[in-house]
C-alpha cells in the first residue's frame, strides 16, 4: 500500500457523497469496510450500498473491528484499540493479496469515513501507526454538525462571533466556555444540556441527523431540557441506538 | 417563491458537490447568481460552470450585488446591505417571471452558497428578510475549515478535547480563548496569528483551499508568523485576490 485514502461520506445520507468522494472510491485498488457490529445502525450496510452503486467495480475487504478494553486506563486502551485496528487493516489487505485471481496492485486502498475525517474521527491516528507510512490523503464529507444546522435551517455562529465544538463530558465537567455563546455538542450520550443553567439559552437538537430516521427539536433550553430526554430513550428504545448533536446558544 | 433553497457548493472545486446539492438545483425552477464582481476570485463563472454541467435545464437569473456602505456604523451597515439584497434577489426574480416566453411557475428558488450556508455566511440571514416568507431548507457543502485540514490531514480536534472556530479581528481583539487548545481562524484578512504568543504553537494555514491555485503551509508558529505574511503577499499580488484559513493549536 503506497497511498491511504480516507474518505468522509456524510452522516447517512446517500446522497451527502461528493462527487470527490465518489472519483476516490473509483480510484482505489482496495476498500476496506469494518463488518457490521453489534449495533443496530447497519452503518456498513450503508457503505456497502454506496459501493454498489457508485464503485461496483473495486474490490472490497471487510474487516472485523477489534473491541475496545479501557479497564487498563483510558487513554492507553484507546492506544492499544488503535494499533490493534491498524493491524487489523494490515491482515485484511493482506488476505486480499494472497488470495488466488487477485490481479490487480494493491497501491491505493480507501477507507469510508462516517462525516469528515477530521471532526471526532480517529482513522487519521489510526492511520500513522502504519509502517511504512502510506501516504495519507483525506476526502472532506459532510458532518453532522452541518446537517443538524441544516435540518434548522440556521447559522452555526453569530454575525462575527466565535463558537465552540465540544463534547457532552467536557460540558459536564469544565461548564459552559468562557468567551462564547454557541456551543455544538457532540458524542453525548447523557443528555449532558441538563448540566446548563437554562436561563436565555436556545437549543437545536437532532437524532439520527441525515437518516431516514431523521428527529430534530428546537425551542427554550428551560423547556427542552425536560422533553428532549424522554424522546431520546422513546427513539433509542425504537431503533435500538442513537446518535444525536446540537447547538446551544445563550443571549450574549 | 414558495421555497428558497440554500445550496453549499464548497469552495471552489466543482468535484466538493454533493449528490444532494446536484439534484437540489435540478429541481428548481430558477437559480439565482450575483452578477460577477470586480474582484478576480471569478466565484460566478464557478457557479455558471457548475450549472452548465449538472443543470444546463434550469433557469437563471443575474442579480447585481448592492455595495455595502458601513460608513454609518458595522451593524446598520450590514443590516441595511442584507435589506438591499433581498431586494435585488426579488427584482431579479420578478423580472423573469414578467419576461415574455418563461413558461414556468416560478416555485423553488435557489441560490448557489460558497462553502456552507451555516458557517460565516449571510445568505439564511438575507432570506430571513423576504415577505412573505418562502419555506427555507438548506443543503449543507463542504467548508474551507474542512478543505484546510483535509489538505493537511490533520485532525481538527485532539482526542475528546474542544476548540473555537472564531475570527481574525476576535483573536486580535480578544486574545487566545480561554479553554481551548485548538483555534480555526476565518475571515482574516490582516494575519492575526501575528498577536499570539507563538512558544509552543503550531499552524496549519491555506489559502485559496480546495481552488486550483491552492497553497499550503504548516510549522511552528515562531517561523510561520514571519514567512506566512509575505507568502500570502506575493500570492495576492499574483492573483488579484486571497482567501486564507488556518488551525492554531498550542500545547496543552
Amino acid at each position: 500500500m503506497e497511498k491511504l485514502v480516507l474518505i468522509g461520506i456524510g452522516t447517512g445520507n446517500p446522497d451527502h457523497l461528493t462527487l470527490q468522494a465518489i472519483k476516490a472510491m473509483r480510484g482505489a485498488d482496495l476498500i476496506l469496510i469494518p463488518q457490521k457490529g453489534p449495533d443496530k445502525s447497519d452503518l456498513a450496510g450503508l457503505r456497502h450500498a454506496m459501493l454498489a452503486e457508485h464503485a461496483a467495480d473495486v474490490p472490497v475487504a471487510v474487516f472485523d473491528m477489534p473491541k475496545r478494553d479501557v479497564s487498563g486506563g483510558y487513554l492507553a486502551g484507546v492506544d492499544a484499540w488503535h494499533d490493534a485496528i491498524a493491524a487489523a487493516w494490515v491482515a485484511a489487505i493482506a488476505t486480499v493479496q494472497d488470495g488466488r485471481g487477485f490481479s490487480r496492485d494493491i497501491r491505493t486502498v480507501a477507507l469510508l469515513v462516517w462525516g469528515d475525517p477530521s471532526l471526532y474521527d480517529s482513522t487519521l491516528r489510526i492511520a500513522s501507526r502504519l509502517k511504512p507510512a502510506p501516504v495519507v490523503t483525506v476526502v472532506p464529507g459532510v458532518t453532522s454538525m452541518q446537517v443538524l444546522t441544516a435540518g434548522h435551517a440556521i447559522p452555526v455562529n453569530e454575525v462575527g462571533a466565535p463558537f465552540t465544538v465540544t463534547t457532552g463530558r467536557q460540558l459536564r465537567d469544565h461548564g459552559w466556555p468562557a468567551g462564547v455563546d454557541t456551543l455544538v455538542v457532540m458524542l453525548d450520550g447523557e443528555c449532558s444540556f441538563g448540566s446548563v443553567q437554562p436561563a436565555g439559552v436556545h437549543i437545536w437538537w437532532g437524532a439520527y441527523v441525515g437518516m431516514a430516521e431523521q428527529v430534530l427539536a428546537e425551542g427554550p433550553l428551560a423547556e427542552m431540557a425536560t422533553t428532549i430526554p424522554p424522546l431520546r430513550e422513546r427513539l433509542r428504545a425504537e431503533h435500538g441506538w442513537i446518535m444525536d448533536i446540537y447547538v446551544l446558544r445563550r443571549k450574549g
